[in-house]
């Protein structure tokens, strides 16, 4: 017996016949003799309608009240699944946030799970009845409904499993596992079997939007073994212990014989580059600059300094994520006396590409490769960044389909290259 | 300083526009330096809705699952009109069902309240917050989510003022208030500034759907004084303690010169007939044949046993609801041999009329006017049901309307008869 959580997301809750069939995968699981925890979703189109409701009613909505109004969907998701297994035959119960509870700090509207009691819930399971928690949702210290931001099921889903110790938490997506590459690129990308919590991290956040990445955080911090699959719940889709989709896993758990240097190569292009030039090269320039960016809460990723000029200035180049622009811009101009620029130039047809992998710790040369293989084909790097498990470089845009190939086939991921 | 609840239906919170417009009806009562807390039913259609997802699910599903689903509803418009008091000015916060709590029974889907706890209610409302409550929901002893039935959020209103001692429970409805009858019937019918729990209670239950009739039951026993007003709530409207409506109150609070003989008529089309013919004339044959009726949870009202026959056999004539009606005749054939009739015959073209009030107590004579009326336009009576405060008789359904205007007439009700 396994204990086991099954996360489904807005597209397998989208309607009772797709509830249903959600209703029959979990039921083949139990039938298997595993314990199991559901979390939901609310329907497909659902949160963004009870969103919409709170901007009419006021731009400036208290988000106190906000979690009121968008828990809803998934309360009732989770209502309407208890019933379908119930009808499968399957014994079934809901447990709303405040039930549980799942405790969350008062970060309303984006609020972080603290812990989550799970007697009541074990005892339940233990009698045979398969839990339905809503996803998103928790309860505060002072008692008021508080939702983990947009995307917080996966959360909810990666809690519970580390709450209730679970063997595995399935994420059941509307793709069939994480890619070396987005597939539409590059159709000789594979679906890797397993992916490091570190690995998985730095793809999500540089585009592969499969999972919330604050679950693959959570998931990496309370080591739980996470499975993306596919959400097609026909009957002869495989068993989930099976291993049809990705295993996101410790380092620990992937051998010599899987590790690869190279894991995946990511892409994202909503990324504005930025340039001050003539920046008085002396202390507290370069402070001048990200202070006010700092206090406008922009991230800012990549940054290069260039060799100052001969007159004892030099330019500053970095990226912002394309929404914050406008703003950032704003504050940068506003700085303009404090921080002493010439000119301010920025350019949005710029893409970030990625190579991602633990395996580049134990090897050298993984950047060099990179910049070679975008050299021979001419494509300009215009800034760098590296951490220990990725190297990331600045494009023109209109290049990112064919940096993104060529660096595929470089580290030999293209399908017929690779074990299988 | 007066403490008032106001309740609002699901037509005047089918949207933020209309909620807006209830935000600003609850902000003139608050500006009036009044404590107000809100009960708020679900968006007009979102109940049916939620019901028909649970009934798609299953057609025997689970009532506390059913609970969690069709709660959502009102969970969702409490907090939209909280947002929308905060975006008038107005300080307010929703208090959901499980938050005050406001315990029921374990009767889901048809849960009754047993008490409410106020102190954090009171708490708030002392602090000068506006309590939003949704209507129609609770919290049962063992910690589930239950909802009260259909029109319940009339009795949560009431439960509520009754529970913090409220100067008054406003009820905000698509009619203006309570009328000496149906005015589509009787175009004269005026409308009651008074009337008592009893009488509200007989007008309900025969007809005149103001209020659910339970309710009516709580604001008598819990001595609440309920007004029934107008929804609409444009700036012109009068304030609710001006009476524009309809106040329900105890018999005491109607002093001699408004009370009449006879407050209002009442009609109801919704019942069928059905006799019996040639039962035994013995002792336990009346008992034969409403006890399977009694044990398949069919009400039945108005019952005539005729004089015996000659040869010591009787027939026996009731009406049911008509919805009852198939279930009825189908319990009667399966008891065929143990009560013995001859036939079994059934009529769903009959209606009751009912005069009620208070004031017959003390006058004898109703009921023959009410005969003697009837009978000098050759409208037939074919049954007669008593009690301290109404007379009913079955007639032809067809007559019904010409019989509701005889009897506004012969009681002095038309507007032009009676003091303003």
């Amino acid at each position: 017996m396994a204990r086991i959580v099954m996360k489904f997301g807005g597209t397998s809750m989208a309607g009772i016949e797709r509830i249903r069939s959600v209703a029959a995968r979990v039921k083949r699981e139990v039938e298997a003799g595993n314990q199991v925890a559901v979390v939901v979703s609310a329907m497909a189109g659902e949160t963004d309608r009870l969103v919409g409701f709170c901007r009419e009613a006021s731009s400036l909505y208290d988000p106190r009240e906000y979690d009121v109004v968008v828990a809803a969907g998934e309360q009732i998701t989770s209502g309407l699944l208890a019933i379908a297994l119930q009808a499968a035959g399957v014994p079934a119960r809901s447990w709303l946030g405040w039930q549980l509870p799942i405790h969350t700090d008062d970060a309303h509207a984006k609020a972080r799970i603290g812990s989550i009691e799970v007697d009541a819930l074990n005892a339940s399971m233990a009698a045979g009845e398969v839990a339905v928690i809503p996803g998103f949702q928790g309860l505060s210290d002072d008692g008021r409904v508080t939702t983990l931001g947009r995307g917080g099921s996966d959360t909810s889903a990666v809690a519970v499993a580390a709450a209730m110790k679970a063997d595995r938490c399935d994420i059941y997506t509307d793709v069939d596992g994480v890619y070396t590459t987005d597939p539409r690129i590059v159709p000789r990308a594979r679906k890797l079997n397993k992916v490091t919590y570190e690995e998985m991290l730095e793809l999500a956040s540089v585009g592969a939007k499969v999972l919330q990445t604050r679950s693959v955080g959570l998931a990496m911090k309370e080591q739980v073994r996470v499975q993306v699959l596919s959400s097609f719940t026909g009957p002869e889709a495989p068993m989930a212990d099976t291993l049809p989709g990705t295993m996101i896993v410790g380092e620990e758990e992937i051998d010599d014989v899987e590790r690869q240097l190279i894991t995946g190569i990511a892409h994202d292009k909503n990324e504005a580059k930025i340039t001050l030039t003539s920046v008085p090269d002396q202390p507290g320039a370069v402070s001048a600059i990200f202070e006010p960016l700092a206090a406008a809460n922009i991230n800012v990723d990549m940054i290069i300094q260039n060799i100052a000029h001969n007159h004892g200035s030099t330019d500053v180049t970095f990226t912002v994520p394309s929404a914050d622009l406008a703003r950032s811009l704003e504050a940068l101009n506003q700085a303009r006396e404090t921080i002493g620029f010439a000119e301010l130039v920025h350019d949005t047809r710029v893409a970030k590409v990625s190579v991602v992998g633990v395996g580049m710790r134990s090897h050298a040369g993984v950047a060099s490769t990179m910049f070679t293989t975008l050299g021979k084909r001419g494509i300009n790097i215009q800034a760098i960044s590296t951490s220990e498990i990725k190297v990331s470089v600045l494009i023109h845009e209109d290049e990112t389909e064919l940096a993104v190939r060529m660096l595929h086939t470089a580290y030999g991921l293209d399908a017929a290259d690779a074990a299988a």
